[in-house]
């Protein structure tokens, strides 16, 4: 690594962490007669989640088609041997040797390829695949047809179990994007008045977390008017202009060194809300009121988002709520556990959830609010500054 | 579609022009044998190629682990019988019933149980598969197990082939998405001064281009001093203050209504370029203007690299110069063909091209510039209103 460039640390995750992560990943592989894992990981504004946790690698190029020789641009693969140390294969001219938690790294432009000269190279026979939901079938073909002896098994439980709980540096970075996320989202505010398009407003929030350390923005959310009732829509931001009296959703996602960010709030233009639109609006308040009542370790999800599910019903939107009511986050945006009315999951100290109740009532408007919270033994860390009202 | 909305037309691709692509696309595959094709397409910012083409539909979502019985969020599927219509499937709540080209349209957030459904009804017996390099292997699995008779053969070709070639029409969309690059490089440039941060250059670039009607900037590489050597790093901008004197690399993608952009400039801080800057930034130029001077229609990709090798390789820059020499561009960042030496892909009228010459000189500094260009059967179109050389 070139001296100019070493002084930038980015993640505050140390050494001693990712070993800690690997040697537990190791046993656990061991455990189950796995000679190795194969661990799959994506570009850095999508899938890196499994690869990024044990080996502090995003991959920085976007994912292509295979092109001329190339394949599986865009992803990185970790052999993990139950035994051994780990290597990562990476595609690109470079990698940042100074951030990297692996000493063996290989670079190589066709990624079947190498992994399937790695995986021979340490004779691994059956091998624990993590990463089934974003290996690409054809990557998957190329490494069956160059690894014919090797077994393979399912075991992206191994690492997402140790994902979905929260270590205190893990906390630490969460707290800090969430930050990033609130002056995005206080920046995009600020721009919103009638006769201003979505996208100029998108524009104002996302500059404003880039310029405050995000490594991306992912989409910052505008909806405009009846356009508030959706939740999701391509684009992100449209050439709208706002009106007086529009209901306004703002979602922000991204990450910062590497954690998540998702953060949504519902504002108005101008101040004359209508009683419909407080009332809807009022209805979502209390539903997150009700939802972190209950985000205690110990709860199910269940009982959880059920709590939250009542307050909208017994307001009379029992139509037009979302069952759906967030998410974990870390280093993908969505993780588990999936905040659904019918989760067993059980709440556990070190879940950072996104917690997303809404109202959505087609051709008119909606209203959503979302916080992230820490969950521990007494009520919830609550790690999102930002006023949940944001209408007169 | 609510009326209020539906004046919101985002793309110059006419109805006809994407019954032309499906009946193509419907003939080839009958061609072939096959009963129908299932076509693969991912989130909006990274993979939706082959799906948009035929469909206009951008899944909007994020794609994410399969939780909950969710499975294959951020993903679509066309299910396109040879003799019959099309079926899209896709998940969330809604989606751009204005846009979509599609007729026939299922929401799911459980997408393969949707897709088997669509094939079962439809009694596809072999069905060409569109994507295979996208499709998880998760999602096969899930869908060989519900469809036990159904025959699968590769099939991407037959989309890949198509979308190689840009109808006037998609000329006209690609130009307009050049237009959005310049308008956010220019932003990034004029905040270009020693002591800023290479992420306040990204919020300044990436703000103005949303402003400018861009659907996301993926990326907006911002990489000073030592860095400039690099190509691709994550993240995409750091905190590094810029110093005077150094290079600055600047490359920004991202897409404007479905069509992508991918621009790169260098340019150094304040006005006292070294003469070894200089001569490494002038062989760049002058490589880039050897390439098109190749690019037109019955060479060869791989005569028309080699033409820009040639001019860095003589001025000594053999050791350090970059192999890859850019790709097509269209509805993904990177499509065929890759410009790559060893190419005997013969170029074509209607194709669309991103060249990016570079010299990457590690711990010291690199010089690259990409223009984009339309290639006929004269000299090619650069598509980029933007100078090449922005040294003193």
């Amino acid at each position: 690594m070139d001296e100019a460039i070493s002084e930038l640390e980015l993640s505050r995750i140390s050494r001693a962490e990712f070993e800690e992560r690997l040697a537990r990943t190791r046993a656990a592989a061991a455990d189950r007669g796995l000679a190795g894992l194969l661990v799959v990981g994506r570009s850095f504004y999508d899938r890196p989640g499994n690869l990024a946790y044990l080996t502090n690698h995003f991959p920085p190029f976007p994912t292509m088609a295979d092109l001329g020789g190339w394949q599986g641009m865009g992803h990185g693969f970790l052999v993990l041997p139950a035994a051994g140390d780990p290597i990562l294969v990476v595609d690109g001219r470079a990698y940042r040797e100074d951030l990297v938690a692996v000493q063996d790294v290989r670079l190589d432009n066709n990624l079947p390829r190498a992994v399937a000269s790695v995986v021979s190279e340490k004779e691994l026979g059956t091998i624990g695949l993590v990463g089934d939901d974003i290996l690409p079938l054809s990557m998957y073909r190329s490494l069956m047809d160059r690894l014919p002896d090797v077994e393979w098994a399912l075991a992206s439980d191994i690492v997402e179990e140790q994902r979905a709980i929260k270590s205190p540096a893990e906390q630490h970075m969460l707290r800090r994007a969430a930050d990033v996320a609130a002056v995005g989202l206080r920046a995009a505010l600020d721009t919103i008045s009638y006769g201003v398009r979505e996208n100029e407003v998108n524009a104002a929030g996302t500059a404003a977390a880039m310029a405050a350390g995000a490594d991306f923005v992912r989409y910052l959310r505008v909806h405009s008017g009846p356009w508030s009732a959706w939740g999701s829509r391509w684009p992100q931001a449209s050439e709208r202009e706002m009106a007086k009296g529009d209901l306004v959703a703002l979602d922000i996602i991204g990450a910062v060194k590497g954690y998540g960010f998702d953060v949504l709030r519902t504002t108005i233009v101008g101040s004359d809300t209508l009683p419909e639109q407080r009332e809807m609006c009022e209805a979502v308040v209390r539903a997150l009121s009700a939802v972190l009542g209950h985000a205690r370790a110990g709860v199910t999800v269940g009982d959880m988002v059920r709590a939250g599910l009542g307050v909208m019903e017994q307001a009379g939107y029992g139509e037009h709520m979302a069952r759906f009511m967030g998410h974990g986050i870390g280093l993908e945006t969505v993780e588990a556990p999936l905040l659904v009315p019918d989760s067993d999951v059980e709440l556990q100290p070190g879940m950072v959830l996104c917690v997303e109740p809404g109202i959505f009532i087609r051709g008119w408007a909606g209203c959503s609010i979302e916080e992230e919270v820490i969950i521990t033994d007494g009520d919830p860390e609550v790690i999102v500054g930002l006023s949940r009202r944001l209408w007169a």
